[in-house]
């Protein structure tokens, strides 16, 4: 399967329902191509799906990179069931210090402990004593950028398929080092824009579930500016829209919902004090990630270990109590992070 | 109280009961020190003689470390309950990349959750519902070195009151980034002989319990090379050795299991993939601190994050599925790592 070419990517979507804000820094053919190769893609199925979308954001990313390095591309097998993966990760490039983009298709049947978990969140066709066969696609991703300007990026999609029952979760979401409050909303309002094609009620709901996700209890502090999450979206269940639908619109539009941004705000220059509070932020990071995320524990169970930890950042510290002065840009960024959850598309 | 003056320090203790090795790198009034600190300070409560011994700790790894570095005393209060702790951390030393000795004394109400988790666990006088009066202090450090040849040290010691019944725990142990066969041994040799003072079934209980607990099972791997860890010691209880005794020799001991060793390994050069490698052990870690370690999970739970987390390393990296080449110097550690752990002090 080819990647998308170039005149896809460069592709001005007519299909686009929301014109773009006066002053946008996503230019307009990025809001709306996600749409666009939504609708042209329905019909395949999701492991193929991920797989396409995949290829192409390794494109783009070493494109939009500049330096010349590559993704090394590691596909592995599962070793109990079936499933596949591939793992593909840049390390020491120039808009990015890392970034990793996974596609892992697993075909296997739900154990006990796990069947039990999703039929208590309310999947009702699923057998509480595990047995059924599942199928389940996901696609995830992280940008580790080297400017501590441009904000890290985190991504997944996932689809969960048991008979003929399906559901889809996801998300997308931003982690600066500095706030940047017009960045903040562009962000948050490109992602407005996709959820409002397929519902009103879809980013108030999406945004509020990242704001509560992404949040480390033990520092009272949100991780990042947060943007959508969303969970056992049903097929063909209780929502008002095409979850199918809504979950490709959603997936073909991580890239553009940052790549733009981080463009621009990596041609600032930035200091070795700045790095360094990055390299703190980035401790955060992992704390989160390994003492709350779920997926990661997920995945401990029994996935491969070196694709759970390919989303730790390249490098990090930690400080003892290490606090910026009142005032300061760092403490500008706290401030937000520590407060109630700001609406960034109002 | 003052810490222990040069002469205490200097002293050869006539009480030691085992003869150092032939060619031991550490001196012979190491081995001994530790018993006859432990001897004079008996009649001391618990409280006080951990915070003597946080005092003698700060005194010697700042003449140790000799690069001018003082540790940064922060004395807290407990918000809820009544508490108090010292966390001293030493940043950018020239031995201590990061070096922290923290104390804690708590005097608090049970509740019902951790009453119910230690009835469990044996604490047959604890009621379930929670509610009793306790008294906790404990002693904890980590030693991150500069130089990747001198292994990490963490070591931990805690006393747990309810009513007249009083348990120990604790524990030593070193995580190299290089495997120095000398240095493992002589090591292990010196907690077997603090050990083989009180009982001859308490090494290898304690060797072998920290061999379980330092335990990656995501990675196959034991965090490092061990030491002794010991938990639920009840005084008085079924033990045929006076715990109490035991617990202050372990504690008086742990800055002679390592230092001697640390100056030594300290002397050697290093190159620049060498600290690299270390950078990337250091990330194995802080994976078993927030994937796995009990301490950090409890604490969680309404302790202070920053005193939580100065356990992590000061500078860390992750890098994706990093293998060093078959037959180098860091596969030589990886080995004995992934395999079944041997024994030092045979």
């Amino acid at each position: 399967m080819a990647p998308p070419r170039a005149s896809t990517v460069k592709a001005v979507g007519a299909g686009a329902r929301v014109a773009p804000g006066s002053g946008s820094r996503l230019p307009p053919n990025a809001r709306a191509r996600g749409s666009r190769r939504a609708t042209r893609s329905n019909a395949q199925g999701f492991d193929d799906y991920v797989q396409e979308l995949q290829k192409d954001m390794l494109a783009r990313c070493e494109a939009a990179d500049g330096s010349g390095s590559r993704f090394r591309v590691d596909e592995w097998e599962r070793e109990r069931g079936e499933g596949f993966g591939r793992t593909c990760v840049m390390e020491d490039g120039d808009l990015f210090e890392k970034a990793a983009v996974n596609v892992s298709v697993i075909r296997d049947v739900l154990s006990a402990e796990r069947a039990s978990a999703m039929s208590e969140r309310g999947r009702g066709t699923i057998d509480r004593a595990g047995g059924q066969p599942y199928e389940a696609e996901a696609l995830s991703l992280v940008f580790h950028p080297r400017s501590p300007l441009v904000p890290t990026l985190r991504a997944d999609v996932r689809r969960f398929r048991v008979g003929d029952a399906a559901w889809y979760g996801g998300g997308c979401d931003i982690t600066p080092s500095y706030l940047d409050e017009e960045l903040a909303r562009e962000f948050h309002r490109y992602w407005r824009s996709v959820c409002d094609r397929h519902s009103p009620e879809a980013y108030p709901k999406f945004k509020a579930w990242c704001d509560r996700y992404f949040y480390i209890p033990a520092r009272g502090e949100h991780r990042g500016l947060g943007g959508i999450f969303f969970d056992d979206l049903e097929e063909g269940g209780g929502e008002a829209y095409d979850v199918s639908a809504f979950a490709r619109d959603f997936s073909s539009g991580i890239l553009d919902s940052w790549l733009p941004l981080a463009l621009e705000a990596n041609r600032q220059e930035f200091t070795k004090e700045q790095k360094e509070w990055q390299l703190l932020r980035r401790g955060r990071y992992v704390e989160f990630n390994l003492l709350y995320d779920r997926g990661i524990k997920f995945g401990l169970g029994g996935g491969r270990m070196e694709s759970i930890m390919v989303s730790a950042p390249p490098s990090v510290k930690w400080r003892y109590d290490a606090r910026p002065e009142d005032g300061s840009e760092e403490d500008r960024l706290l401030r937000v992070l520590s407060g109630e959850p700001r609406e960034w598309a109002a």
